[in-house]
């Protein structure tokens, strides 16, 4: 049954209300660098996977759902591992000063890990996370 | 400035209003398996990522925010390429099978690509897609 398995996420897209605004965030607060020339959507190259940029309604009408407006929690988080607690401030700081909003700042956690969570300029949510056990 | 670049996005996680239920979703569905033993959170190993489902509400409190009740579109989706038009109707079915809503039927689109969306149990959206041209 290969044809009907998952192989993996080739790309994650973020519905965004300005493309030019996230691709700056994204390049100034997290380092990121295209992955092939951009045409009205983004995409970044990250190892094992994309991440695109694409009008937020448009996004919506592609996938074929209401474009909703957008209402707080989206129940989508995406996770950075980094390799030392240092780099958690590193980073966080970085995206700080690109435009993110650091909805909880860094510290350690009950489960020993070391972590951030910031949201882009249209809330969605990263966890920039040093974790002592992860096995990637 | 290696400390504060993004390495990658270690997890994808899915806040969920049932774990068991979109953990039998994604195994049945997608045929995913666990990265490890499940406790309370699941983490499915996909290659360069991890995919995981954790409990809706939690996740937003996890993340310093409001978890604010599900509201149709969540601005995020996720892309999976795979070989052919035939994978593409194969996992499309299969997820179905599983529970899956079929949001956009498999059909040619105006690039040239053939895909489909389907909605997890939670209304999480994923594209299933063959791009002629993809360069991964």
């Amino acid at each position: 049954m290969n044809d009907a398995a998952l192989p993996g996420i080739s790309v994650i897209t973020l519905g965004v209300a300005d493309v030019e605004r996230s691709e700056r965030f994204y390049m100034d607060g997290f380092g990121l660098r295209h992955a092939r020339p951009p045409k009205g959507i983004v995409y970044f190259k990250l190892a094992g996977t994309q991440l695109a940029l694409f009008p937020r309604d448009d996004l919506a009408r592609y996938a074929g759902v209401e474009p909703v407006a957008p209402g707080g929690f989206t129940g989508t988080t995406l996770s950075c591992n980094v390799a030392s607690r240092s780099a958690v401030d590193a980073l966080t700081a970085r995206a700080e000063t690109a435009g993110a909003v650091v909805v909880r700042a860094p510290e350690t956690v009950s489960w020993g890990g070391y972590c951030a969570w910031i949201a882009d300029p249209d809330g969605h949510l990263w966890e920039i996370v040093w974790n002592p056990k992860w096995d990637g």
